[in-house]
């Protein structure tokens, strides 16, 4: 059994690892590191928990931590930056979903972050763990840095076409619209229940910093720079983000040919459907689970593609794309543990 | 492995009984069937299943399903009263979600139903498929009536009290609260998501069918005949049913007195969670999980139990339930495949 | 003109009563109370009054307010002790939303709202504010205690039966569900989205402040102490109130018969809308409106009227209400401005 | 006082309409025609016009409907096209809330709708309904093609950017999310509750009507054939369409300066609030009302402009433009009836 520490557990990303572990066959759930609940069972504070795991809430104490095997670190941004090198030393695995290790160049997360990298070697050491693209590396990794919800989404949705060669890698659009668990169990006005519902709305337009996690991906896929516009939209849902794609295709192409180039790359991927021609992703099919489900129009009239690409965000987009980091970490089976349908209800 | 048929998979409660049966270590899914999508894959039907269950829906061919060991009857009631007693024939076992087996007393169905009960042998023969209350019997049974939502969720609430002798059997209501999948995925103008969403209502008002059901248990609770008020409300919500009991007290108790009762009861019972004095159940505490949340306060103003039960309706409802008393039939451990906590998001 | 001015305009009642009298014919709102928001125009507070209300919100300056005719306390419990006394002896009619002067017995003021009450002469000399029942008085009141939300859909809902005579006060039972407006607009983390939506569960069980208000006025219906089990519910939805009743039946009536009952009480409200036998209120049927929707049903089984009622709860629930209040102590027609069907959609 | 007829009046652009009309202080309601629930009451259709509202829902009949001054036909496309001619005829204006008269060019229509014209001469007699571009055609017109809802969103939205000359016509993308009420009260699964909460989807990618109509008026605005990509989703709420526009900028600009060109472009306008820099529309500030909210951010390292859109899809996406447009017709006051805040909560 693989003996696992979730700091940050009670917020949302937390939790959902938290849930997902707890139903993990080769995993231990050892400890749940919390600040704000130290000292409370975790089924006081999340009462879906109840007969199902006996744990209590701890404030971090690396000594304890370092009796396991891997630790997941869900806590704010530079939050974890005396832990994370302190695990690693200490022989842990560490997978963190903060944006803190996902670069590769440390400019640019200084630019967008707007903190320097308290851990520039760790950085460089780091694996971005998104195993449809470094399903390799991250097998031998010590640290991963688990790529953000949008950017999932974003980066699967447009990376085969772009790596094609036929889509167009001037004016990528992407426009992203996310569930209100993806703003964290933090409290807000605006993720108070009466201003959230039956509304939807922008933010941090041309700003997020998600958009030069995409950007860092794409510009692979396409062999040189890519600039996009990402524009986060909030709806009135809990889980799932829709990420509508729109890309200049440099020759005419029809649907079928889209949809063929990304079966054909995703050919291997259990966690990746290609929707037929004809349909298109909705969020509530991968809602509870690992999947990404993507879905194109060729629009012939006016040579561009419309790519359509749905995650859970805090599963596949958060908690279940770390679990499959780990798995491959540790020589599991990639799916073990996270290979259920969605809820659907 | 066990194998199993899935007849009216494509209801919500047949769904939900294919996502668990679909993940459930010991049972190999053979039949899903359908009238109404008759030769489409399930993953069309239903997108959350695309890569992880391969079947496509049919008709209904009794030589079919004779091949499994189990079938899971999910269609209209009266609507299976030849397929059942052929399959039963045919030596398998029988769990159906129906209100067709679930009573003792003929002349109650018929009156309640407004129909002519087709087996009333059967009917005498099959057990009343509330584990909690009957597991002893529901291992040896070759055919289970797999309890109603509200039902499940008023019995498991009411019973432990009027079993002690405590609460009066008179003047008990139970005023229940459900999501809206416990309608089914059938149209109607009740169901568009613009009627539905911002709006509550009671609805069947002392004339709910489960009236008679929750009547027939908790009478053997209470050791006399118990009639209530039963008022089941639409809320918009998907998935829960809470359920609000008023019981009057025949001597006076506090809230932790009560709490004792029923954390006595249900001692030996892993799905049945019995909150502390303080606490209360929440639907989102036991949605996607095979629980029953009971909390309660004893209002010493009036003499008189308050008590409040949480499911989830189409999983403790209907289809973990009936997986639960699968479970019992074939020897297994009662949890297996259904242990996991809730969603919570 | 009324000059008016809202004292805590930007809570949830508040800026609904600044909806409602920013279309008002004989209204001019002067002031917008609020601590939180000096200096902050409405518009930028609520992006919805850009355009229609030009109004700038302001901190409490008495001196101000002192040229009004009317003010609409819409404070915290105890927060006006000082400021209506000096509004009413400036001549200013007064309309309170808080609890302090709804209680005709100081003593059950103190006892639930566990504070001291700061003006028993006021309280004294105040008027409940619920036409239906007090509309002469309220003609010439300076002080209105207008009513809560879970009181007035309670009260509205039993009055008419217990004052018959026909209906039983023991064992009386309001089950209430209630949207999450009710709640204001404070944060917690019980009104978080997440934690909100797809949720339903009870609170405050035998122990919520409005049970004593409707305590009170249904003991006058009936002519003697009532004592109810009042227990509230939130419910995913923004606005409404639902109210489940239950009453025991002294004579075996039929619903036809309750429903006259009703109708005769309530043949001259305009406000008040009593459902033919048959059919049941729906919260999203008085949603944006003024309206009691009542409907019931006579359950011949067990000789108990069940009835049903619902309000929208921030609407007639409490800003509606007080302006139906103030145009009655303004001699105006008392649905001047308030006379709209609900929003449906 | 205008006597008004609502053909269609039980869909939800008609019931809109309807609630709107029933407040208007100049107008009369004479006739709802309603097919499917000839003769019964309103109130009964939908109960929040109870006491409100006192008309029996009647089938065409077009001597009676002669009698109105003006008739608004919300009934499908090619629905109306016998009726139109006829009232026309007969003196009435009219106000079609189809898409049978909103085309410039006779062979869009037939393209895109797939149906040929029943009648080219109204057409091209008729004047497009959107007050903020034909003011002054609308005030003479007989006939009136009221525009879409994601059309009135989308070109209000670019329209002055593409008018200035600084927007380029090449790239522009539409990337709109709709509320429910959108698909009118039709029954269809994707509208079933359980299926539409908790999910978001694109549909008609690349296909969908709107489209034409939104290129018709961009291409007046840019003085050139604009084309553009236009995808619409369905999102989890009622009411309210928000448009993301993406149009690229031929020369670098400031937020302020974009900001600038529409405050001076809709100067004159009450229903369009231009937000300033840094604020961002949310359909919860336009639900229930009139308004068009627009704000935008320049994207200077993409030299791009996101634009942002609100508006509720059946006010002014239908029946408050409806009313706008009847206002003109009839020499009134362009915002009587229809002036107000939107709900918020």
């Amino acid at each position: 059994m693989i003996k696992a520490a979730v700091l940050g557990a009670t917020g949302y990303a937390g939790i959902e690892l938290t849930r997902i572990l707890s139903a993990h066959p080769d995993v231990e759930l050892e400890i749940l590191g919390s600040q704000s609940f130290d000292g409370q069972p975790i089924s006081e504070v999340y009462g879906n928990f109840a007969h199902v795991l006996d744990l209590t809430c701890e404030k971090l104490d690396l000594s304890r931590v370092a009796m396991c095997d891997v630790a997941f670190t869900a806590l704010p941004h530079g939050a974890s930056k005396d832990v994370i090198p302190s695990l690693i030393e200490k022989g842990l695995k560490v997978i963190d979903l903060s944006g803190d290790f996902r670069y590769d160049d440390i400019e640019v997360y200084e630019k967008w972050y707007n903190q320097k990298h308290s851990s520039p070697e760790l950085l460089a050491e780091s694996v971005y763990g998104m195993p449809e693209l470094y399903r390799e590396k991250i097998k031998t990794a010590r640290l991963i840095g688990n790529p953000g919800c949008y950017t999932t989404c974003s980066i699967l949705g447009a990376y085969p076409l772009l790596a094609s060669g036929i889509g167009s890698s001037d004016n990528v659009i992407v426009d992203a619209k996310s569930g209100v668990t993806g703003a964290g169990r933090g409290l807000g006005l605006a993720y108070h229940f009466c201003e959230c519902t039956e509304n939807t709305k922008a933010y941090k337009v041309a700003a997020h910093r998600h958009t030069s996690e995409i950007e860092q991906e794409l510009s692979k896929a396409a062999g040189r720079e890519v600039m996009i516009s990402f524009t986060p939209h909030l709806i009135p849902q809990k889980r799932g983000i829709l990420a509508t794609i729109y890309i200049n295709l440099k020759k005419k192409s029809t649907t079928e040919e889209l949809v063929e180039i990304y079966k054909e790359f995703y050919k291997d991927e259990y966690f990746v459907r290609v929707k037929d021609a004809g349909k298109l992703p909705e969020t509530k099919h991968v809602a509870g689970s690992n999947f990404v489900d993507i879905g194109m129009v060729a629009d012939t009239r006016l040579n561009r593609a419309v790519i359509v690409s749905a995650i859970d965000n805090i599963y596949k987009g958060a908690a279940g794309q770390a679990v499959q980091n780990m798995n491959l970490m540790f020589g599991l089976d990639e799916k073990t543990g996270i290979a259920n349908a969605g809820f659907y209800l």
